[in-house]
């Protein structure tokens, strides 16, 4: 089973990296582009092949190791193979 | 519109970044994880209101900015506000 972790900044805190992707898509000459945020995203092929089960570790990776859960919200979506 | 743009390395490429962090989750006891693979996720603010067009827009500022298209590959999603 396929756990996916999407991990943001959460709102509120400064992102230079998304900050810096709106500018030089401004540069670029896209108009139009309001807020950027950038986060990250950790595809996990895993054992475990029940759903809730699944997730309910994926989610506990993710506050363990895979996001700084002060600064960083995360989602998880489990998909069947 | 919000256009979630999400750049994954693709498959066959080296992914050192996955790689520490299935060993991290080995030694923090996590067992049953195979591959891991990390990429990003960029969400954009938008102004263009038809979906088709955004998608288009964002795929636009994929390949001529958020992804090296020669190792990495993108996937487009709008979500109407």
């Amino acid at each position: 089973m396929k756990a996916i972790v999407t991990v943001m900044l959460k709102d509120g805190v400064l992102d230079p990296q998304g900050k810096a992707i709106g500018q030089a898509l401004g540069t670029l000459g896209f108009t139009g582009v309001g807020d950027v945020r950038a986060g990250k995203v950790i595809v996990l092929e895993l054992a475990e092949t029940d759903p809730s089960q699944a997730k309910a570790a994926a989610e506990d990776m993710a506050r363990k190791l895979l996001a700084n859960t002060v600064i960083e919200s995360f989602n998880v979506t489990v998909q069947p193979e």
